[in-house]
């Protein structure tokens, strides 16, 4: 029986998920933009949110009634109480974190170029996160870095899509791919 | 002496700060999709950020070292503690709120066009927010409302701008002009 953790950031699950698209054998290692190639990077969650969780998230920074006040949501165009959808990128950040970006030399991110909220965040979701890299391709103004292109698609346990977004990373290359240009 | 509070939400200030393009008549009342012609709506602010908040975000949503650790932020790209780029968009949101979504028959946002992280933001900053209505057209498919696109930047005390947000909302128009296009 497998009882290695699967290596992921704050993950104590006994194994390495079905549903991962990432390759086994790099669990365990720091990634470098040599690992982040166009394509599928893997499928990261699930991550439940709780009521609780997204009134606070509202209190402090979304007040606004459709995330605090569940008879106003209900009258509202989102049918019922939902989560900011700044709470939902948060939470995609903290699932990209646990999933790859924890084990990453991530430099950073100079933004996000686009960002769609396509259905609420409900209490008690269960969600999945998608990952794919769009591109990637070596900085010119810093060549030890490269900027890689993710592409992050948030579902929910039924499989509809709450968000998607894309946004490029700064990741360090591997110093030994670097050393040998210089060379 | 004027010790009228300005009517943001949140805000006990005694009266309408100088800095704002907002005009006072409109400080009290609901805004409608009418309220948001094209050009500056207002600046906002200032709100402080302090090293416990911008850690308290970190350790939930983004434990990145440069968001958490003092001594690993100084030795990367950001050069000392940085709040995450995700924290300051939920900054700008209460900002938003705050300043006028807070009154506004928002019916919520599909997503954002563009998202840029600038500078970081650091423990302490003073951050105030400029908002400007980059367009404002009335939905072809639910012709009660209308879709406002805002532009925010954030800058810090030294007047360095730290993001800058591109994002549209969905606003009923004013329950008067509806029914006269309807008659």
């Amino acid at each position: 029986m497998e009882r290695e953790p699967c290596g992921r950031a704050g993950c104590d699950c006994p194994k390495v998920r079905p549903e991962s698209g990432f390759l086994p054998h790099l669990f365990k290692m720091t990634l470098t933009f040599e690992d982040f190639p166009p394509g599928r990077l893997g499928t990261f969650g699930p991550r439940q949110v709780t009521r609780e969780e997204i009134l606070a998230f509202a209190a402090e920074f979304d007040p606004q009634p459709m995330h605090l006040d569940e008879e106003a949501a209900k009258r509202s165009m989102l049918n019922g109480l939902a989560g900011s959808g700044w709470h939902l990128c948060a939470i995609m950040m903290r699932m990209m974190f646990d999933g790859f970006i924890g084990r990453t030399t991530s430099l950073g991110s100079p933004g996000v170029n686009e960002l769609r909220w396509l259905a609420p965040l409900r209490p008690g979701d269960e969600l999945m996160l998608d990952v794919d890299v769009t591109e990637a391709r070596v900085s010119k103004s810093r060549p030890k870095t490269g900027i890689v292109t993710f592409k992050g698609v948030v579902r929910n346990a039924t499989g509809q899509v709450l968000c998607e977004m894309i946004s490029p990373i700064i990741v360090s290359r591997r110093a030994s791919v670097v050393t040998k240009e210089a060379g």
